[in-house]
């Protein structure tokens, strides 16, 4: 019992997720307890250490055993630093998470963000297994994306690279503006805030359309309604699915990777979604760039976290 | 005498430039002859060999400090494999050039196509010095790209990274077909050859344009008009501008680059190019993604070829 494993932490606005890896990314032993966001930053601290220890106690390794703990966060972090900048659903702002959690685990700490730390899970746990090179989408909230590069999250110049769902594709008539401050970007139709977006104005304007029925509408209603034949549904998802591969075409001149991985919820809409972005690629990349390039879905759901975290030792 | 010398071919249809260089990237003897493409393969590849030994014997350098040639060739490589694919202006198809060179030259050989190695000879000795992740643009007939990480030119799964005149972002309306095969390519708008057709059409159609006097445009007589005031030419060279900028406003949200390197004939219109395709950068990018980040011309001019088919060695 001299392996070494490794601890993911997904830190989220609700739950903090922890799980344990070995050294070829296979999610061992989970646990998950709230983050109690509202009792402030010791607290959250506390129950990181708390569910860390907890998760190794229930299992069968020893405490030495622990090479390493990661966390993804959701929202901005400085990697080098081990300073999480701003996590507006965690509460934390200039928080030097790495200093604090070394001293209380005694072990090496490494944080990246959530975008990041996903798509590294896929990568070395995930749809990603045997590929090297990559580029994840996390079709959530928002549009987040993850560059692997040789098996490792590529961060760019300033930590900013990945950040696809900024990537300004809708055309000047039909933007609209995002958070980020800019005009049509891809988040602003693909995720799943735009695609509810999309379904309200279609009701609002009193369009024929099965979603007029729906209370809340949620991303997942309008997935549905498209499968049944809603023609407004269709319509919202092609849109979504059109953008969403005219991004994969330009990522695809630049970085020519192998393989994308399409992940979060709105990614559970399946064929109805996938068959859209792959014809759109097809028809906006040049042959050679797409030849042998394959668009698939992610397959840990929400333990890309928690894997990815983990890795972040192993693969950055 | 015993330091290590590099020497770079940069084959084309027309010239064959063969230059030394030293370790640091530095350019310091140079030798140009003809292809003689029409002579065929034997005679391209005699003279390779001639222009490789006489640039050495004509400097103080002895033939056993030459560490290695590498050579960029003006079309379709198999970097692995050491193979030309197809080099249309030079005549030369599915050529194994390495094994051919490395017979009758006695030294290691590397190949890569001439959009990689001007990238790479920007980045190694010329405006990228100093800077480890970069992109780089050449805008000359068509529109290269290369895509330097880590100091190294990154290949992708087959080799096609960095086919940034591929990128599609002309919108559907206003797009022209690409020799690619696809639709609105930044090539068809961006290139020396799409500046000579958009100014031709504008000659053709009417538009009150001083062009209407040039009998065979160039690119360089619609920046020249563009400088004076031409109010048609000044729309032309906004629009390649405009493309431009929105195609490294999607590379940035993708590799977060610390630096924009562009060259080629076109590059040399200066500002009134680059503050256009900075402005737009500006309005297209997230700013934590744009903060810090340089767009400038290239410096080598046409020697990029020679210094980074050089670099071919130490950076890749």
């Amino acid at each position: 019992m001299s392996e070494k494993i490794y601890i993911g932490v997904d830190l989220g606005g609700t739950a903090i997720k922890v799980g344990i890896c070995n050294e070829e990314g296979q999610l061992l032993h989970t646990y998950e307890g709230p983050t109690e966001t509202e009792k402030g930053a010791d607290t959250i601290v506390n129950n990181i250490e708390r569910y860390v220890r907890l998760v190794v106690e229930q299992s069968p390794f020893s405490w030495d055993q622990v090479a390493g703990v990661g966390a993804g966060v959701a929202g901005f972090t400085n990697v080098r630093e081990g300073i999480i900048i701003l996590a507006p659903n965690v509460g934390l702002r200039d928080f030097h998470i790495r200093e604090i959690l070394e001293q209380r685990l005694g072990k090496p700490i490494k944080i990246d963000n959530d975008a990041n730390v996903a798509a590294l899970g896929e990568a070395w746990g995930g749809a990603g297994k045997g590929v090297d090179n990559c580029v994840c989408y996390t079709l959530g909230t928002g549009v987040g994306g993850g560059i692997i590069i040789d098996g490792k999250i590529y961060q760019g110049f300033s930590g900013m690279a990945g950040e696809l769902g900024h990537m300004s594709v809708v055309p000047d008539l039909e933007a609209i503006g995002c958070g980020c401050g800019q005009m049509g970007c891809l988040e602003t139709v693909s995720s799943a805030t735009g695609i509810i977006r999309m379904a309200k104005d279609a009701v609002a304007r009193g369009d024929r359309t099965s979603l007029a029925q729906v209370e809340n509408i949620m991303a997942k209603d309008v997935f549905d309604a498209a499968k049944a034949g809603d023609e407004a549904a269709i319509r919202i998802v092609n849109r979504a699915a059109f953008y969403l591969g005219k991004s994969l075409a330009a990522v695809a001149v630049v970085l020519n990777p192998e393989l994308f991985i399409i992940g979060g919820g709105v990614s559970k809409a399946g064929d109805i979604l996938f068959n859209e972005i792959r014809s759109v690629f097809a028809k906006l990349t040049p042959e050679p760039v797409q030849r042998g390039v394959r668009i698939v879905p992610a397959t840990l759901g929400n333990d890309a976290g928690m894997v990815g975290a983990a890795g972040l030792f192993l693969r950055s």
